[in-house]
């Protein structure tokens, strides 16, 4: 699916997970609209694709609500993103970076210019994402509110986002007499020249990864297992790999889980071949 | 005045004008709560006041709605203000300053530590506010959005000029990221309170792989080896961990190298996990 936006280019894709109301889904493309973006995808709409609520709702941005992509997963979402953003409203204690909706704007924008794919992530009314949606993204993006009142309507969320984004590009555009703060990035680091894997690329690193760990039964309890597996996705995350490096950590999983078996082959017994 | 904190001081006004659904002003409600922002005016409410539909939309932001001041006339919704603030969608070629909702926000904060009351108008769903009474504000409020798709929802225009207010706020308390640059890692950010490792920890953790590695026969050649190390080496402090998280990486190695023991141990039955 194509991410060009109609002023400038490429331009960051939503993510609409499990959205519970189809209003909610049509005001969030009409905040894309307004502020050029036009690629939404929507994770599990609770109640159904199409939605004549969510085309009402959009009034007149049909275009964004008719080209929407859904899918049932979250991590099918975010599958062609090299990049993505969790919003939430507030830190999740998680060892993530932490962004306001301007540090993010201006890291997309960074990212973007350097032929990356990126993605922000909504979670759905009630209560958001949840923090195994939150383990998939490697960036947090929370907006300064009053934490006596914090919980921000969805569609608001992602109109802060866009008007982020669009800020420096409406000034590019000799739009508005923006004063604009350091949109040249708050020193965010940027891999050069390498390409960052896809997120399906990390999805199969970590299908691999936990596959044979329960094999080894390292996840001693089903209980724990979960907690395990997002600390380990959220470390995986935070060392943001380049394709070639998901490919060396594989080959280093695939020559652990051998070790054992060739010290036994090398001691005269018959392996069971891989 | 000047002198009170910005969180419990005095914050703008908003005064909605003419606005023609009661779900409209209650999402307004809560986007001002968001924002630390309480006091409301209403000129002539098409469908009347209250508004059950206000209270059900402003999601908790009951007291908003409670304490609104309903007008019949946009001058008197306006009297008690030093300085008032109209937001349309594009300027009017009225010969009036116009600002962006940035640029608005810091001049709020300069008039209100310096004593003044200032008001900021919205106009209602349709067409937004008339040419009279965007003549009775003081400055013009244009936020930067796609010219092909300008129409901004009443409740989202209050959001992004409640935002641009509570930034600095926001700031002033020491909350959110809002100066977060990356400057104590490669753009990785807030680490609560774990204790990263010391070099001696990971330090032991390449011994423990490479030793692994070593054995698994995954240094091909002598000669690649040094660049493999170096290359595994500089991906693991890149993701800056913790002495926890050594010691879990260090638990996944030792379990991996155990997988195809332990299932030749269960009687060699199951295909291998690569």
């Amino acid at each position: 699916m194509s991410s060009e936006s109609p002023v400038s280019g490429p331009a960051p894709a939503v993510i609409l997970v499990n959205p519970q109301l189809g209003e909610n889904i049509g005001t969030a493309a009409r905040a894309m609209a307004n502020f050029g973006l036009s690629e939404m995808h929507i994770v599990d709409p609770r109640d159904g694709w199409p939605s004549e609520r969510a085309i009402k709702a959009a009034s007149g941005a049909d275009r964004v609500i008719e080209n929407a992509n859904v899918t049932a997963t979250c991590e099918e979402a975010i599958a062609p993103f090299n990049r993505v953003y969790a919003t939430t409203a507030r830190p999740r204690g998680m060892t993530k970076q932490v962004m306001t909706p301007e540090q993010a704007a201006a890291d997309m924008h960074t990212r973007i210019a350097n032929g990356e794919r990126v993605a922000v992530m909504f979670g759905r009314e009630r209560w958001g994402l949840n923090n195994d949606e939150v383990a998939l993204a490697d960036v947090i993006v929370t907006a300064p509110v009053d934490p006596k009142f914090a919980s921000i309507n969805i569609a608001q969320a992602v109109l802060l986002v866009g008007y982020e984004w669009y800020k420096p590009v409406a000034k590019s555009l000799g739009m508005g007499t923006e004063q604009l703060p350091a949109m040249d990035g708050p020193g965010l680091k940027v891999r050069g020249g390498e390409g960052l894997a896809t997120k399906q690329d990390l999805q199969g690193l970590f299908d691999h990864l936990e596959g044979e760990l329960e094999a080894a039964g390292f996840f001693k309890s089903p209980n724990m297992r979960p907690v395990m597996v997002r600390n380990m996705r959220n470390m995986f995350q935070r060392i943001e790999l380049s394709l070639q490096e998901v490919r060396a950590v594989r080959g280093i999983i695939a020559s652990l889980t051998r070790t054992h078996l060739r010290k036994r082959q090398r001691g005269g017994e018959e392996g069971s071949g891989d």
